[in-house]
């Protein structure tokens, strides 16, 4: 390899190369970044980001929590605090869990920077190099990104409308020992699934806990969406079944503002010590000051009727987008349909190549995150994800509509129609 | 070892020790928490923690700035953010560092959870298990505490009053080097340092640096307390001579607050790339509400003004621990002088176990942090850090009289007086 080569390849001197850790090889960015540059601007339809739609959101009252909790309780509040969080918000945090079947105890809860913090340390203290990580196929591009970076092993395990297969499991991890691999743990995501949108069924939530259980693999229920279902509410979460062997994350960026960063982990006993110690190592502790305005926020405001307009705004979104899918996507075209959440995941015929069509999205002012994102491995390329919980419902039509006609002409080009 | 030996020493059910990956087996909790637990009662003087003293700072005034944010910008406030953090709080912690002498591009500001999180994100893309990384005798515990999760080696490198000797440093790399094992970076806290007190003289630093960069090894400049000299500025920091070879970390905590988390490295752009990813994959984005409030301070209130008081409340309490000690300790311990920061390092007669004396103290309602925190290798025994930041004068005094009898006391029962 010539010095040119090297420099490209890393964008590094070429002396830097070998002063990185092993696990830093790996870290670059990826080639989706500039699209996604080009996607944020304002003329362009971004069925692409997850960011909660804040609209419902009353600021006026936010801005009253957060000016009388520095009024009353500023020394606290903008100090350091403690490294598993605030005992407070900790009970508080038990109180919304209940409204999924969990009965917990404040000790056991760790609060994070956002639950990708509470990803990236239960990666820290499970994960050699080579260990194998299940997952869902697809799965959230964050924590895939989390268990790169600790040199996990990826394996996807197959879902369809109903969430993950339990007999895709069973022969997942049959293949898996027989490799002499160790499997640490499966991270799930039951609820409105990113990317998928689909719900894991409650039979199988309970055949998936008994094969993990029996086999000593942890579940890592991150269930972000579990309070925002349109219809009905989600089935129990899987850590009511089973406190032994399951870590549940949770995080309060779906259900009041993400901008706080506040989420949790609620682990078994044995797991605790190990992760507060992670934690502290990582940030000290989390900030007083987003802890105590969500602790504030949830004592003195109907946070439960705030989760329920949300779910309003979505499901209104929802329709939107699965409507204008019927009208504008051709034949051959497939979708979720999802009865909470944020996403709806796409299927085209497999001749078609999701990063491939991107710019030519972006032309016609609609940007979706192609499948691969979501795959370990490479696969997905003739998926995609779509988002609803940004745009106006109008947006939405107008995007998808874009989507359609992309979709359409590629698949008329190949003689795909 | 007996089934009950192992279930003492882990913690855990036997079944789950080979099931955390190999960093994770170190990760205890320190026998001095527990201690530290009951050094918080008020009745007890805690000379102990690092905790800025936040009655300098006006809560009407930072009440009305976050209260008058989320009124004006909290769609934005509230939602998520750039991995790499707020571009305008990038340009303004750039006016923050030109006050030591930094000339920076905010291209090259990474914000983070506290300065603990750029420790953490910096260890993690340059260390596999095994690899050197020095560090100052003593250095900072939170800094030891992540550098041992990374399964690093720590080397200590002697210092005087004047901060670290550059000719011990170079007897350190040559005799590492000579064992073949890789030298990462040193880690360095220049101004008024934890938990020595003192202040690495400005040859000094230039001698360093012109050391550091023919061995290419990157200088971790960690600064908290520079913009906190009693009497006159700091000298320039490390990062303003070199910009190539430091990575500086920098942090609001001890100029504004510490509840709101907010720190940064300013690091060579061949590093960035992996920095940011590494922080996406830890916590996704620092928090906007966070950034934002500290942003809107800055633009909007009188900053240096409010550092100066800060400095002038240190000063004070630093003169009654000084003050106190040539009263109330004994012949045969000696202690350095700070000229700013927060901390004050007490030697003892190398009989006497630091460790040994905590209980005794607290029975007389005084706590400090024992030596052997600020090493990784178990030297430290005689020595201790008194923290003079948080109590009043009357209590510091109180304090240190109290901690003057059991350590008088101590060394006459060893005959050492």
């Amino acid at each position: 390899m010539s010095i040119e080569q090297k420099r490209f390849h890393t964008g590094l001197p070429e002396n830097l190369t070998d002063r990185f850790a092993n696990r830093a090889l790996g870290m670059k960015a990826s080639e989706i970044r500039s699209l996604f540059a080009v996607a944020s601007r304002p003329d362009i339809v971004s069925l692409a980001g997850g960011m909660p739609n804040l609209t419902a959101l009353p600021m006026e009252v936010m801005a009253e929590v957060v000016n009388k909790l520095i009024q009353d309780n500023g020394a606290e509040a903008l100090q350091y605090g403690s490294g598993q969080g605030h005992p407070k918000l900790r009970e508080q945090i038990c109180d919304v869990m209940a409204l999924e079947g969990i009965s917990a105890h404040p000790d056991d809860v760790i609060v994070t920077t956002g639950s990708q913090q509470a990803l990236d340390l239960i990666t820290r203290i499970f994960i050699d190099p080579g260990d194998v990580i299940l997952v869902e196929a697809p799965s959230y591009v964050g924590a895939l990104g989390t268990f790169k970076q600790y040199q996990a092993q990826v394996v996807h395990v197959e879902m369809d409308q109903n969430g993950l297969i339990p007999q895709a499991l069973r022969n997942a991890i049959s293949q898996i020992k027989k490799s002499g691999r160790k499997i640490k743990f499966i991270y799930l995501i039951p609820n409105y699934q990113n990317p998928a949108g689909v719900l894991l069924s409650a039979d199988r939530r309970t055949e998936i806990l008994e094969i993990c259980h029996s086999e000593q693999i942890f579940v890592v229920e991150d269930n972000p969406y579990g309070l925002l279902g349109f219809d009905r509410p989600s089935p129990n979460a899987m850590r009511a079944e089973d406190s032994e062997n399951v870590i549940y994350l949770g995080t309060f960026s779906k259900t009041i503002a993400p901008g706080f960063r506040v989420g949790w982990a609620l682990v078994p006993q044995s797991l605790k010590e190990k992760l507060v110690i992670a934690s502290e190592s990582s940030i000290l502790c989390p900030s007083n000051f987003s802890q105590l305005s969500i602790s504030s926020y949830l004592s003195d405001q109907p946070w439960r009727a705030q989760i329920a307009s949300f779910t309003k705004l979505y499901k209104v979104r929802k329709d939107a987008m699965l409507e204008s899918l019927e009208k504008y996507f051709p034949k051959g075209t497939s979708w979720t349909k999802p009865e909470g959440g944020f996403y709806v995941w796409i299927t085209l015929p497999p001749e078609i190549d999701t990063n491939a069509l991107m710019p030519k999205a972006i032309v016609a002012k609609v940007a979706y995150v192609p499948g691969t994102a979501f795959y370990a491995d490479g696969f997905g390329t003739w998926s995609m994800r779509l988002s609803y919980c940004y745009p106006t419902p109008e947006r939405i039509k107008e995007g998808v509509k874009s989507l359609g006609a992309v979709i359409t002409e590629e698949m008329e080009r190949r003689q795909l129609i």
